[in-house]
């Protein structure tokens, strides 16, 4: 029951078919340091295009049916034989989302999911490009371990890691890009970023593995640089590995899931819960009728 | 709308009155280092009794009506006008309860809640001893702010957070005893403890304040080292303040409440969030209809 994952972290130019082929070079790399799921960061064949608000990056989506990117790491998943969260830009009708493919490690598509928690602040512009998610939390079961797969502002969600935990997933899964804020350029939200996702990790007992971009990107005045640090977590919330800010890295770590799930089990939070107190979670403004 | 707070944290013996003193200092000490809430760790007055199951521990309880200590801690806070969230073990009928009464600076009862979430495991029989509360989670307006409270095992649950964020709270206080386990002597839960809590910290945009007993204490071949290690947090989960694990102490940090305010509201994730989609927490077993 040992599984192995990676997380990766690089840098993304306007350069797609670079920037797949350093992404599977990043994936052959974990392969050979025996990762058997393996992450890479979200939206990696461009640019962050939501640095601004420009209505030609539509023309960045593809249906998942006749997306290429897909199509090249389902052949590499089923050459390495490892399992792919993928993410990319959907286009599905007159809708656009922020999407997930999960590619199991014989090459098929065994898990699909829509970004459910859309940001929107100076130089994150995404809600003038995605719909929020209609999916719901996605756990998927692979050939390794079921995952549960989110992507980036849904890491800040204690709610969407709590479901998909409760749905059976043995760890977290979040593709990402976050830098810098041209709002407030003294703002560095890493440890804040980290802490959160550690506690996610924490409360519910599951490793969390998150990819982040690194390098600086500019459009049109705005600019972000992406601090990498991307981790991977125990059970407990404790950092496994980390990567720094600036750097291209493959990160692993290997989880014994029968010793996780009797640890989970023995430590009592999910036989303790009381949902009939939880109401007020289903509101925004939190009232409870 | 700078407030200051204080967590402590001491050794209990069966001498309650000594106790009481103890605690007593502690909130002199805070107060005198311009605390306004002090925060007095779980069930103070005695040992943490549910060390093991005896029907004589019953005896314990008080209603909050005629709480001896709750009565000197009024009179207490009226004199150094400070906020005192008191942790009792609490008779009400034929039921008991682990609760808490939230005395403010003037003296007055302003809440009582009664823990929501009930351990249980070896030399943490708490299911012997109390019902899982019926008050719902709390936030009570204090004179100095709005307040958050819960008790020790609720810490480990992000639902309770959220909730008690959602409905207003400005930080959050949970007295606690925790330390070693029994059943596995190897097993140190501390960093676990902490980064669960520093999770709800960071994923809210409030403070958390945990108080922890210190001390060895033993029962019928039972036997708890509890391991302090206190903490305050600031508005994204970065440790401002720490006890170690085996000293009287009593930690000071002050937050500037408008400022986190706005942190929190800048920063989106309440603007974001997806209730349509959280229906499963609604649940023990992650159903979603």
């Amino acid at each position: 029951m040992t599984v192995t994952v990676a997380a990766t972290q690089m840098a993304c130019s306007w350069d797609t078919s670079a920037n797949v082929e350093k992404a599977s070079r990043l994936i052959h790399q974990a392969a050979e340091q025996d990762a058997q799921i393996v992450l890479i960061q979200e939206l990696f064949e461009t640019p962050y295009f939501c640095i601004d608000e420009q209505s030609k990056h539509f023309d960045l989506a593809h249906t998942l049916e006749e997306q290429p990117t897909i199509k090249h790491m389902q052949a590499l998943a089923r050459s390495l034989q490892v399992v792919l969260p993928i993410s990319y830009f959907e286009r599905a009708g007159q809708a656009y989302f922020n999407s997930l493919a999960v590619i199991d490690a014989d090459g098929e598509i065994v898990g699909h999911y829509r970004k459910s928690h859309i940001p929107d602040s100076p130089a994150y512009e995404e809600k003038f490009y995605f719909s929020p998610g209609d999916t719901g939390f996605q756990v998927v079961q692979t050939r390794y371990a079921r995952i549960g797969v989110a992507v980036c502002w849904d890491q800040w969600f204690p709610e969407a890691a709590r479901v998909m935990v409760l749905q059976g997933a043995q760890m977290l899964l979040y593709p990402t890009a976050i830098g810098s804020e041209t709002a407030d350029p003294t703002l560095d939200s890493k440890d804040h970023w980290q802490t959160t996702m550690r506690g996610h990790s924490a409360a519910n007992m599951v490793p969390v593995i998150a990819s982040n971009r690194i390098g600086t990107e500019q459009s049109q005045g705005e600019e972000i640089t992406f601090y990498g640090s991307s981790f991977i977590t125990d059970h407990c919330g404790a950092m496994l590995a980390e990567a720094d800010r600036h750097t291209e890295t493959v990160l692993t770590a290997s989880f014994d899931l029968a010793f996780q799930h009797q640890y989970r089990r023995a430590w009592g939070v999910f036989r303790d819960r009381r949902p009939d107190l939880y109401k007020p979670l289903l509101s925004l403004d939190g009232h409870s009728d």
